[in-house]
């Protein structure tokens, strides 16, 4: 293989045009947005208010993710290049990079190649602060809720029943659990406690499903911290927090403007986690995306059973999205893997390995269609190793539920190798034939809906759930949660609860440990197992690479 | 008393001129800043460094603190206006405040009626982020030691004896006193930490010392985070950490631009401690000031006894500054009160009070005199109660000293309320009598240095070092950071480290109970007494009154 350029060098080498200009190709002026340097900006909000939506929603979902990697940010930064190739007015919305990968194992989270948004160093670090501005709305009521407690406790918090946990935009295990208030009477009061990763709190998914900064701080003040002594749930309005909460949020709610490699328009904002969360980009910069483009491409995380499903469950219900048509990512390695290769082995051609994976493939595709009415098309993210037969077994699969499947070679030749994909998704959006609806309703009680996502998404039996989450589902629903929509928390490999079931298993149920109210965010998350809410650093942190030169050029970011 | 505008009423009716103007009357052009919306920029510092320093530097520093209160940053904003109005190309340069004091009693730091910087709202929220990249870099350098010992501990790290803490830009006692990495063998290793607010991290100190990216980097990976087994000093460098650390401070390191009410350039960058560390704004900040105008103000932390003598020992010498003029802050209230009068008592005249607590002043000035060679004015920050009489009779006193005693209304009436003390700042700096020089040389011991402090600038008999600080001495000595100069923690409250001996005291001595070297910084920090670097909320948090509406205006923030 020659020697590839990593994903900064070609970023670096790049000429990136002034926000200006990307700005003035949306018909947005000056006085519309702020210029965070000359490569990034926030947009005035206010200034669209009344801009009715226009563009077409595309949805950028993928396979069961697996160690071989999928793509699914390369896709969608070079379908939206393509799309702007082939004359579509195209804006992009993704998710910003949390630091914690970036110093940890996987590095950034830009796009990759030649499909990237840029400036990537500085997305990928600090960005315009929002992260860090929503880590301080939620450590700010932490310590409103502890000082509270420690003034004289007039509201009558149990300490033992705070679930309220500080954040740091960090991996740092050393953080995951601890005690603290030690010292003494004056130094706070001694609890068990714990911190997570930023994109973990709850702060996190309001921010990310918030319509505007009324609405924003409403959610906030709706957050639950603790219960009282007599089993009442303590709120950030209980403690007066929502409005300096809101305060540090005033800037950071507004979408940030940034270019792909091949100048796209891309509102990156938001990067709420996919488990305990609802893992999509913004509310805000999506709608944003929708009143200035004609079409729209933005991304939801992890496999379509957890990303796509919420974005179409949670997202798009509280937002009133209604997308067009749905691209389903997959790599022959992963499917490969699913077929049960494992990963060294993914370089040779294996049409049987192939043949075995392709149900997970199918099963997304079939969901997407069937349960959320959207036409599909399946983007192979091409791969040296790709032989000829192996894309034909996987065109003639798909083409069996009427799927056309478009090579993607977005990641070696940009916009170039994303212009079969392009011209399909216009294609499914010009027919018109998506009828979107949603996976379930709201109306009926909290183990409906839990057992309709289990049968009709996972393909499970049907769900179960332990004593203590039969418990929480009874006082959820007394305290009025039922109608909610449901945030399922489960693991990312596999249709089902347990990781190792890989392809499209059957027969098996989906038990549901935990169930908690996110009442700012609007959902109730099932925990299926255990969810990791603060990452660790591996043995060679990637940190210990990245580097700045004098003159402030980062290297060793990947 | 008429109805007087709060702060941010009067910062939010003034009508602030775009960053780029501002810019441009300094002779900047657009490609030597990057905006962060319309009123913040960051300058590009390298375009600036070849230009040479021309400007006066003037000092404003103060009295010993009372809860009176002296208006510091008030007068330094109101000086430069009026420094301004009189035809002088004046640049301010102050420190950044922290988000701890907005939300907890103290409110906003941005000066104060009519001598304002602004944006006073995004100044005191966030504003360009420099804060919360310290902690990330901070907290990045925790995550990596801890992630060290986890992952088999090649440097023999003693976990016990880890001085590096967690920071947060929160008043948060519940961090305190923590014990984290608890449970089980995948969670970290179970050890006593702690937090502290982010301005008293040593990377905050680094931060402000720093003259390039560069020595930025290079003092980072000098700061000792704990020690070996064997007893030898573990740095940031030793985890390869500083690269990464040195990334995240990229655009953070920049001097960020803002103006005053009245549109003079000021440059608002960095805010450390001023007891355990070195209370001044960034070196960039100040440097850049001088290349860029004729008169620049600056502001030390706290009392002339620990501000201005950083200032001048540690910062100025670092840095190669050569103050021309300085300026002691007093008012009438707070003099009274170091002559004995209770708070509540300030509003009556009372001249036998004020005559009890003017040696606090005149050894301030004296100091400045005769220690630092700095020509000196008196600035008196007026009061409606204060009387013609109680002004003579500052004004007589300091006669006595060579020194002229200008009343300052610069709260009131902005410049217009500060041309008479910057008249007396002008003809200081055009007499040209400044004759600069250290209090201490850096040769000889540790001891010396510290008797230097405490008998010149304190009045003090002498200083003792208890057993431990001895000890402690003895292997920094070893190690060869003896000739390092001292940052003294001291109370603020008193010339001697007693915080209930008001005025001017005599007859005690220093008591130094630990000495710990800020390799990074460049400094041994001596500690007198216990030195909080973790405030804590009050019974009622400024944040509970904070709020913003729906277009985005912060409302209750003083």
């Amino acid at each position: 293989m020659a020697a590839y350029k990593s994903d900064i060098e070609i970023a670096q080498e790049n000429e990136a045009l002034p926000i200006l200009r990307i700005a003035e190709s949306l018909g947005l002026n000056e006085d519309q947005l702020e210029q965070y340097g000359k490569y990034k900006a926030k947009l005035d909000i206010h200034a669209l208010v009344d801009k009715p939506a226009k563009g077409k929603l595309v949805l950028v979902t993928a396979i069961t993710p697996t160690p071989a990697g999928e793509g699914k940010t390369t896709t969608s930064v070079g379908l939206s290049d393509a799309l702007s190739r082939i004359g579509k007015k195209t804006v992009l919305a993704l998710r910003e990079p949390s630091l914690g990968p970036v110093f940890g194992i996987k590095g950034g989270a830009a796009g990759g190649g030649y499909a990237q948004v840029v400036p990537m160093e500085d997305i990928n670090l600090h960005f315009t602060g929002d992260f860090h501005a929503i880590g301080a709305a939620n450590n700010l009521l932490a310590a409103l809720l502890d000082n509270h407690i420690q003034q004289g406790n007039a509201l009558g918090i149990d300490s033992k029943t705070i679930t309220w946990k500080r954040v740091v935009d960090m991996n740092d295990r050393q953080l995951r659990h601890i005690i603290d208030g030690l010292g003494g009477r004056m130094q706070g009061v001694p609890r068990e406690d714990g911190f997570d990763i930023t994109v973990a709190s709850e702060v996190m998914a309001v921010f990310c499903l918030a319509s505007d900064l009324m609405d924003l701080k409403e959610r906030l003040g709706r957050m639950v911290v603790a219960q009282t002594f007599d089993g009442k749930p303590v709120t950030a309005h209980d403690l007066k927090a929502e409005g300096a909460m809101a305060a540090l949020l005033k800037d950071a709610i507004k979408p940030n403007l940034v270019q792909t490699l091949e100048h796209t328009p891309a509102l990156v904002h938001g990067g709420p986690f996919a488990n305990i969360a609802h893992g999509c980009n913004s509310v805000l910069a999506t709608a944003t995306a929708l009143k200035l483009g004609d079409y729209v491409v933005t991304e939801a995380g992890f496999g379509a059973d957890l990303g796509a499903e919420k974005f179409c469950d949670i997202t798009s219900r509280y937002a009133g999205f209604k997308p067009d048509a749905c691209v389903v990512v997959a790599t022959v390695r992963a499917l490969k893997m699913h077929g049960g290769l494992p990963k060294n082995d993914l370089q040779h051609e294996d049409l049987e390995a192939l043949k075995r994976g392709m149900p997970n493939l199918l099963q997304h595709v079939r969901n997407m269609q069937d349960i959320y009415g959207l036409p599909v098309v399946v983007a192979i993210n091409a791969f040296p190793t790709d032989t000829k037969e192996e894309l034909d077994l996987v065109e003639a699969s798909c083409r069996e539920l009427g799927v056309n499947v478009a090579l993607s070679e977005v990641w070696a030749k940009g916009s170039e190798g994303g212009v079969a994909l392009a011209e399909e998704v216009v294609r499914l959006c010009e027919e018109g034939n998506a009828q979107f609806r949603y996976g379930y309703e709201l109306e009926g009680g909290i183990k409906d809906k839990l057992n309709a996502i289990a049968t009709k998404v996972y393909h499970a039996d049907g769900v179960e759930l332990t004593a203590a989450a039969n418990k929480q589902l009874k006082r959820l629903e007394e305290q009025g949660f039922g109608n909610l929509p449901i945030c399922m928390a489960k693991t990312q490999y596999s249709f089902s609860d347990n990781a190792k079931l890989l392809g499209a298993p059957t027969g098996f149920t989906i038990t549901v440990r935990n169930l908690k109210v996110s009442a700012g965010a609007g959902f109730i998350v099932a925990l299926t197992g255990d969810i990791m809410t603060m990452p660790g650093l591996p043995k060679a942190p990637a940190a210990q690479n990245i580097d700045v030169t004098a003159d402030g050029k980062i290297t060793g970011l990947f």
